[in-house]
């Protein structure tokens, strides 16, 4: 691979310009005619897939069941639920024609399917026996956001799940809760190799007809939060807008409890973005689907024999779904970069003397480079992808880590704010506080209340009061 | 169940409100407040989630890789390929606004993604090397028809595979396109226990902008064919259209070749037509999430033990993820039309009476009655549902052998084609007498020329010239 071909900036000095080129020259995705919405790339749809699969088989197991239910969503049926309707109609897309002709009502994109799906949930359920009911879909939603677009982290089309279950009581919707959100930071911890903050949001920065929301905030490298998978407890105020109600057991009417939940393909961009570095995309091995490259070092009189060996090692290491780059015309030199600029986990290289030594050089995309024998790679290679997977979280931990800074008097907030770190404070529950706050730090917002919380809480940063709960203000992406 | 909530009409005598029926009623789908638009709820999306699964196996082995492009297409890309956007324009819904602003250019939702695709590989493409590129989406497309809408078969909004190939030559695209019609048509055989009729289309009926289409057709209950699965061999018409060059090993710049495929979820609806009947769902065991329901037969003095038998069998019958359903208050009568209506496969009956004789009562879905020793349940039931699948395809089979009609004369191919027949008959290529005969036959069109044709053709069934080839002709769906 040519310089020019890999990555020109460095991403500690220019964060934002190193994104991009690693999104585009390493095939993640590519920018298309229609501002704000991006191509997957197979390289980073694979991984898409793989956030399917995982989590897909964990929600079975709860009994989440996969469906689909129209792109499509009158308006006079999105505007029923109105907190709902406000916190999205300025991003709506609509369709106003088919054809040539000019539709009687415009039919918004989905943002979201609370509005479609339960004008359905309203019809199918009648009484406790047909609860809990848990929907999922896996599909596209559209939000037309004007901020600066970003592949992944913010485009105006993405990909998620949008699971929408439904109770007869708080209990169930609970114990679901705390399930769901360990089946996400689990395959963020396992699978992405990322540590989040998990917590409640704030009344102010719940969701849009939400009664309570749930959410894992990652740190990426330019200090700022973005919100990860979340989960949203809408208690009744939707079965109330779109006529949710069941016979209980002794036959009176009661309105359902609901809850959504959620992952985005922003997951991707934040995991490349944290894990990645200046040669380009650092994937954690479980999310690689080429997970080694074989690029043998060739010369002429031994270019059949070294050939042969390193298909016998393709075949042998076949679960690793390896490549083996047998290209001639290019050198070694040229072939490592571009395959850690791919952010393939392992490259084995292979020539004449190793293959005297019956041995090959293996060499980590986090740069360990080891001498193993061709009969011990079976063995050995796995606990070098695990040993890979936990140096990344550590290095990641450690990021999130060294981004937060407890504070609770006011002036070091801003200060901590305006380092690009992230604090954690202590604010009474006033709406107020929270925005001037905002308005002092330029636009730092809270991100969540950690789930674990101190006994003796203080005062509130802003006001003096006595403090409801500590916190994580930042700014968030 | 009760009467009210089977099917009130027979598939023989009104097929267009039975299906209707069936639908519903075996909650395979429902409609929403979008006109045209339908939920796929679990009962069918788990179906459609098979469909992927097996069929996505195979395309991987060929080297096709999933991706995802943006569902909206700029007006101004829609329209460089002048077939093409003819072809879809009448059915394109248009996004024109988003939040209260008007978009500067109109936005298609995707009805196909050749123009968004296209217009990223002319910018990808630059090199032999980079051939051929096999990209593939299971994404949903829109367009807007105003037939009158039928879930599954006839729906605005479906979901589907669109794959989209590239080549240097010919011969490559060949190759695939035996290969994959051949994927398609054995999912159709071996999973959705379904004939076809495989053959090219003329010029006539190929899609909008291809060289020539192939298709696999099938011919549902009322009589009319329905485009299943389908190639289309695009040459290069697209590749000039979007500027689609590439350097050949001599370094000249060359057109690439192009070929398209899909399978659609309106083949679930036709498979539900076809095999399905008056008691409601009948589904290929293979395509069945539950392939069993047990059924106890409840008595107060023998219950319990009834009850841990069949839990027992429930363990161990796991691999047909088996409903046991132990609700009480329901008759045996009762449970068994409702597991009829949502087509499970296979019923387990066991009472007290069984349960002394160490036996249970299997019916299957297609009124096969058995009495079958409970340790012999494991080694048997494999071959009973394999039977099934068999005698479904044989089923398909007939009704597709009996709708064919084969004549060479005009007055005999009206009526065959008045008789809710398919006719099998020989045509010279010209398109006028397509045209005259779906005048005079009230709309009958061309399905497609089978790929095996007959040695000495005669004449032409309308003008009387030469024939080209012998074409199924009837009216489609």
């Amino acid at each position: 691979m040519s310089k020019q071909e890999g990555i020109t900036v460095k991403k500690e000095q220019d964060f934002s310009e190193w994104y991009q080129q690693l999104i585009l020259k390493s095939e993640l995705a590519d920018y298309t005619q229609v501002s704000g919405c991006i191509v997957f790339r197979p390289r980073s749809y694979q991984v898409w897939e793989k956030v399917q699969k995982v989590i897909d088989l964990e929600f079975k197991k709860i009994g989440i069941q996969n469906s689909y239910f129209p792109l499509f969503i009158p308006e006079s049926l999105l505007s029923r639920e109105q907190e709902h309707v406000k916190g999205f109609t300025p991003e709506v897309a609509w369709v106003t024609q088919s054809g040539e002709e000019k539709l009687n009502e415009r039919l918004a994109v989905r943002p979201t399917s609370e509005a479609i799906m339960y004008d359905s949930y309203s019809k199918w359920i009648r009484s406790y026996r047909d609860l809990p009911l848990k929907l999922n879909q896996w599909n596209n939603v559209v939000r037309w956001e004007f901020k600066n677009p970003v592949p992944f982290l913010r485009t105006r089309e993405f990909l998620w799940n949008e699971g929408h279950n439904v109770y007869s009581n708080e209990k169930d919707l609970d114990k679901d809760r705390d399930i769901i959100l360990k089946i996400y930071s689990d395959f963020l911890k396992d699978y992405m190799a990322l540590p989040g903050l998990i917590g409640r949001k704030t009344d102010r920065e719940k969701f849009a007809g939400a009664k309570a929301t749930y959410s894992i905030e990652i740190i990426i490298p330019n200090g700022k939060a973005i919100q990860g998978p979340d989960f949203h407890d809408d208690g009744n105020n939707f079965a109330k807008a779109y006529n949710i109600k069941y016979l209980d057991e002794k036959e009176k009417e009661q309105y359902v409890l609901q809850a959504t939940y959620a992952i985005t393909t922003r997951m991707l961009g934040v995991m490349f973005a944290i894990h990645s570095d200046n040669k380009g995309l650092v994937l954690p091995p479980k999310l690689a689907e080429n997970k080694l490259v074989i690029v043998p070092i060739i010369f002429e009189d031994s270019k059949a024999k070294v050939f042969k060996e390193a298909e016998k090692i393709k075949k042998e290491l076949g679960i690793y779904n390896p490549i083996l780059d047998d290209r001639e015309g290019y050198s070694p030199g040229w072939k490592f970069s571009e395959w850690e600029l791919k952010g393939i986990p392992l490259r084995l290289e292979i020539g004449p003397k190793d293959l005297k030594a019956k041995q090959v050089v293996l060499v980590t995309r986090l740069g360990k480079k080891l001498n193993i024998k061709i009969s011990e790679l079976s063995k050995k290679i796995p606990k070098i992808l695990e040993e890979m997977h936990e140096e990344l979280y550590k290095n990641a931990e450690k990021l999130m880590k060294n981004s937060i800074v407890e504070t609770n008097n006011l002036n070091e907030l801003i200060k901590v704010i305006e380092n690009k770190k992230i604090a954690l404070t202590q604010l009474c529950k006033s709406e107020e506080c929270e925005e001037w706050i905002k308005s002092k730090t330029n636009g730092a917002k809270t991100l969540n209340i950690p789930f674990k919380q101190k006994t003796n809480l203080g005062k509130c940063v802003y006001c003096g009061k006595k403090a409801d709960y500590s916190v994580y203000i930042g700014k968030s992406y």
